[in-house]
């Protein structure tokens, strides 16, 4: 039996059934009372309701409470939004909560609602969370590849664009890092408690695990590696802005002095002797071309060109 | 019972009474005195008057002591205080001590005033310790929203006042994640004890944990985040330093030459032939121009402009 | 008995049989369909198809699985890439996996062709692995020896080229840390599950998990090391900024003063008196000579030459 | 009993003894020979009589050696000098050593004077061991006042003095951070030791942690503050260095071409046709504050003013 | 007995004999025979002679394999260079093996050879083991002395060898680092094993252990300390390129402008009225003084002179 957003007919439900009930973007005291009358201690409701808690694990005498963050609907790898999504795991029923839609549970309803009957709840609900991880991972490859490019620009052709993108990928891959790493903790706990229990390995457990174990991986990764891109740049940049000085240099030391020169013979002092050689000019456009050559082969010398 | 910055009128206290004792803000002296004789022995008088002492927990024969550190009254995101908060919890009595006004002790104290009976001493001190904890929130969510917003405008506008904010965040961050770090151990040590000898876990005592947990995880990443725009921001300024001197190197390489031909011809030699020719100045601008537009294409060439 | 993309012609092997099946570069779902005739389960049919899954150890009722990531046939140090090899090492039989073809498969195919008889499954696995790890030692030792030439060039004569190697080598030396990080771990933990089965240490275990840890050990310090480069060549480029500066300044320190005294003796003013002193020049002369000797005092006191 | 730097008259003590030798800055070989005569083993003394060894806890038949970093007598925050202590702690005798004077053995040596028997000989070494770490925390203060300063002076008025301040701080700290590690690890150790013994907490072996704890602790903390600080030096400065740059930029982009067209028109050619155009001067005039205009407006448009 | 370079007269030793066979850079081939013939396995006759391997620790059966890493003969602290020497050390014999020759196994030969017996092979391998570790102190204290000096001459008188000799040291620590980091592991371990098996701690296996960690801490602590120092060495530049440019600002600001006005007053127009005023050219020096006054104001203003 499955409801959306209301209870369903009778409750608890009886020993033989499998009750899903999903509560997607309600009014917050509408779902309040729903929960309520679930029999979900008001405490706990709190809890659910909460805005913003960090991923966990709990267990309660009728239910395992879990909360983990998907990713949002309009989530793109430049712009990333997540989604708290709280499971409610009974033995014969399910309860998931988010506020706002979330394609993993849709998914999971619509293959249910094909199969007519529910999965035992704790199956239901590894499978969402299995699709919620699994929707991360395109994502992550697109960001990926868009660091591979990022990686060529950066040598050839830095813009301002470029830079604050990478600034905004760190922002957005440490929180990443911090909301996998909860994921790979609740995860690893849950599998050895549930595999405690089981008394053998649990193949859905393990994939959730280590598709957590893979989120926290990659995520690292990428994050060190817009930090590395970053540093990388000030090294380019550090030798680039060398030689750019070395040029403005160069021109300057070259051309100063003999504007300088030119400006001396420009003067209107009534004695200027030189200005009166027959080939004043001559000589001093010689001695010009001669601190260009030697200032050049001086630059040379101490190779800055 | 309750009695404020005195002694109560009988102790100990019956075997079925309960009693809160909160000294605020008196005379040092005073507080000895009356510490004293309430039967805490002289090292400890002297560890809880110590002003500068890392949170810790500690149990002793008739109590357990705690030492936190609350957020001060007038606190902000921006000028963060904290203020030293001592807790002796007895069996059925409970004695707080603060040099300087706090909020979670007085909030508690109104809502036990309300009820006209104290809790179980314990009960009482975690649901102090527990305003402690969430009074930092709100300053937590300010701080990450003015962060969002320094990202924004590192990028756009940096000045000054933008980068010292930014190296003032991190001193604060980097002391709050010290003593959120020595809560994170003292709570989780705390539970693991009182948990035990309960022999179930204990709620109370898990989000006083989780609190603690989720405040250091939010400072470090935090702190983590100023510390990457300083070094992003170091990037951005990288790049733009460089646009910067091409630009000067641009217009310096163009025009020091052609300044220095003009110099050459202002001279006032009485022999330069090339001024007596008729289209000697002509020839001049064109020369000029070809040297210019010569210099252009380079620098279009090396992608400089 | 060894069947190369094909089905062996009976299966399972008999008691006192060794067969390994090689399936290198063929059609996917061919691939697909000889595993499921094999009696491998759909699942992890799936895991071994998957293009891109980080190195794993999973223990099967009827096999391990191991997945590892060689070095790909054109890989050199400059140009770094990966191969994931699949292996199902059952009592007598071992299937080998692979997108592509692999060298140190190839190798070990030769050798047991010429020996006519395969060894034990695992052993031969282990040769193989052996040979994948042991394939990435030349290619380090190439790798450290450009890093030794790049330090010295990096003091020498720095280039863009230098400088995007070193980011090149760093974004390399990331994903292979992380690469051996879980090889070092995979190893690790086989060779502990052998050695307790086994119930004392073994020689083939023992290396292949030494060559992991050497590996790791190695990669970590390569990484390091360029980014050791890289701080270390911002020093160097800051150091010689600052001397670039400091020639630019000095020459223009004292070179425009002097451009603007001989520009204002250049002016048509009909009333300059200075201009009709008869040693006006001379005297010129000498105040510029002691401009630019006051100055290049003033610089050689602040150590600026 | 008590002697300074020279054998007891009888040893070893009597059973109801306690004697305490302090030997401080005498002749090496003297000293051998006194430690040897006390039956100190030829391998202990020279571990005790070594310049530069870590600190450490070593537990012999007859004595504990414990061996300490204190503080020297001319030590400030500024310039910190660390002393060698050791420590032979026996059932009924203790020797200290240090190479120098030291105030913590000295105030120590006055009390158990004033008192006229000494304690026993484990809490004698006790109180001169909290007496070395409280030594300590004054300078500590005064280097957080200090590096509070350097913060606001850093933003407002950096100068190479500062800087360097900055990088000695941070060796000195670098080293009193390896140095209180040893401390913490030992007496960490040396309390587990000692309460296992007892079998019960131990309040001047907690005090001693908990002090080796915060000195850890609050070292780890300036040290990274000082890091910040660097870093966010360089954040500021490369702030400030653009606005420079742009200042000079404006500047030259604005008068370099305008003096350009001025030296044209005081070239001397003899056919110049615009210098004859009765309003030339003025049309010029005109022109040079129409290209000053625009490019203000373009600096202007691209926010460099 | 001892044998350099060749098999002993007799193999294996008696019980009651102990035997030291010494191999220093002789014919790899020849090695491998007499390896070959003293019983040593050709897989770790393989290893022994391997050019690159980390340090490690191998238990066989009839002997302990140690592999260390040694100071090179011609090593300076400018200028490192290692040397492997492998250590079989059986109940009765010793054999050690080093490609070059080696200090610390010279000096041992000498001590033996002056005791006419050999001592039992365990003690001889941990006294050439000992030596080998103190012979690493000297060079590093001579370095720590060469890391003082260049932290004061950085401040001072940076220049391009300074920072290329740290880029050397960071290098040659971070190796240095790998290889302690493997012998205090190694030493660790055997100390562990041996001190379980004597069933009491064992002063010569502390000391080795307490070598190789102090080396390990030396060694990481120098590894930041040049860390700190390349560091602190940017902050530094920094400052004074912006001191560097503020100079040249202020000078091409003031000149720029006066030289424009120096230039336009020098053009050749027909009809400049300026020119013809009777003080034109004073009021020109009073108009260019004030506005350098101006310009300097400003600067003073804005804290840049
Ligand atoms: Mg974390
Ligand atoms: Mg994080
Ligand atoms: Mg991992
Ligand atoms: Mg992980
Ligand atoms: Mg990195
Ligand atoms: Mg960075
Ligand atoms: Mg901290
Ligand atoms: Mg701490
Ligand atoms: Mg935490
Ligand atoms: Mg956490
Ligand atoms: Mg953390
Ligand atoms: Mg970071
Ligand atoms: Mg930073
Ligand atoms: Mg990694
Ligand atoms: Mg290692
Ligand atoms: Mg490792
Ligand atoms: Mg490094
Ligand atoms: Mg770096
Ligand atoms: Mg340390
Ligand atoms: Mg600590
Ligand atoms: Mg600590
Ligand atoms: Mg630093
Ligand atoms: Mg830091
Ligand atoms: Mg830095
Ligand atoms: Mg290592
Ligand atoms: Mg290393
Ligand atoms: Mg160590
Ligand atoms: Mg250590
Ligand atoms: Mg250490
Ligand atoms: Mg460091
Ligand atoms: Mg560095």
């Amino acid at each position: 039996m499955f409801t959306e957003n209301v209870l369903p007919d009778h409750w608890p439900p009886a020993r033989d059934e499998q009750i899903w009930i999903d509560m997607g973007a309600i009014d917050n005291e509408q779902e309040r009372q729903i929960l309520l009358a679930l029999g979900i201690e008001p405490l706990m409701v709190e809890d659910i309701q909460h805005p913003r808690k960090p991923p966990k694990l709990e267990y309660h005498d009728d239910y395992t409470f879990i909360l983990l963050r998907g990713m949002d609907q309009e989530s793109t790898s430049q712009n990333l939004k997540t989604l708290q999504i709280s499971f409610l795991i009974g033995d014969n029923f399910l309860i998931t909560r988010h506020q706002g839609r979330s394609r993993s549970v849709e998914e999971s309803w619509q293959e249910v609602m094909a199969a007519q009957s529910p999965l035992q709840a704790a199956d239901t609900a590894r499978r969402i969370m299995q699709r919620i991880q699994d929707r991360y991972v395109p994502m992550l490859m697109d960001l990926e590849n868009r660091l591979g490019e990022v990686e060529e620009e950066l040598v050839e052709n830095a813009n301002d664009e470029l830079l604050s993108e990478l600034v905004g990928y760190k922002t957005r891959l440490r929180r990443l890092r911090r909301t996998f790493n909860y994921h790979e903790r609740l995860f690893s706990q849950w599998k050895e408690d549930v595999e405690e229990e089981l008394g053998e390995p649990d193949r859905a457990m393990t994939r959730l695990y280590e598709a957590a174990e893979r989120l926290q991986s990659l995520v690292s990764l990428y994050y060190d590696w817009v930090g590395d891109l970053s540093d990388g740049y000030i090294s380019l940049a550090s030798h680039r802005l060398n030689n750019i000085m070395k040029v403005l240099t160069v021109i300057t030391a070259i051309f100063v002095p003999l504007s300088f020169l030119a400006g001396l013979y420009g003067m209107n002092f009534d004695n200027i002797p030189e200005l009166h050689f027959r080939y004043g000019y001559f000589v001093l456009l010689l001695v010009m071309t001669g601190i260009a050559a030697a200032l050049l082969w001086l630059f040379r010398k101490s190779r800055w060109i």
